[in-house]
């Protein structure tokens, strides 16, 4: 179990892609209810299965469980809300602060978000030059809203993204 | 990964109680939708994550996994719907069949439900005396239903189960 406190940008420019190595991510929802998830993710050839409490603040108490990739997989086929989420996920280091830089895929293609973690609620971090816009909090951004509402079909998505 | 094939009765009588050991189980429900469930139990001081998929006939997909029980704990504090279900289970071994018989505490105190599972869906059971009527299919007995509408609060929970 742990407490997840983290800040979402939207992403400008390329300079991030040089910057760290991309991870293929395939990740899906049960029975998403409110804020509260069960999300069943494969990556790097493992699987998961993570519980998300509702968000408060920017905080919310996470639990996940490392599954069996053969189920995880049949989770994702069986189980899991359609369109899944798929999108690269790229680690980089700035400073002591650690980004994730999620470029999306499928029917979320040409969104890309990048998400740091915080120690707690008050940590001051140094947004390097190709973070853009703060969307944490935007309901529109989490990946849950992403399956019912995918990125391709936003009217305005031409212009959420600085490209 | 499982496919669990089940049927399910009321149970009449006491005839049962002598045949097995009881084991307390608490348990509840996140983010149930449709028939879909996600399900944190705590039996025997140990704490497990199920995933169960739609039933279709007498079958569902099931994924069961262990988890630390003091995340079980916290999860049923902290995410799982209300009341949380609380019963007694009875595992009875008779003939060539597992019976596990259910008594309910709690807000639904009163109710004493007989699962069997079975290899497949055209297995010939013989059926115990304590065994009543069959309730297989039946809504009101799943025990998601039994958050949402607890026995003690049935109108005629006095005439369904005999005594």
């Amino acid at each position: 179990m742990a407490v997840e406190i983290e800040r979402k940008f939207l992403v400008q420019g390329d300079a991030w892609r040089s910057l760290g190595q991309g991870v293929c991510y395939r990740q899906g929802y049960i029975a998403t209810v409110g804020d509260q998830t069960v999300r069943v993710r494969v990556a790097d050839n493992a699987g998961y299965l993570t519980l998300k409490g509702p968000t408060v603040g920017n905080a919310r108490l996470e639990f996940e469980y490392p599954i069996p990739l053969a189920e995880a997989m049949q989770l994702l086929d069986d189980l899991c809300d359609r369109p899944l989420i798929e999108k690269t996920r790229y680690t980089i280091s700035v400073a002591d602060v650690v980004w994730e830089v999620d470029e999306f895929h499928g029917d979320n293609q040409g969104l890309i978000l990048a998400e740091v973690e915080l120690a707690d609620e008050q940590q001051q971090i140094d947004l390097p030059g190709w973070i853009g816009q703060e969307v944490s909090g935007d309901r529109r951004y989490y990946n849950t809203s992403l399956v019912n509402h995918p990125f391709t079909q936003w009217a305005d998505a031409g212009s959420e993204v600085p490209s």
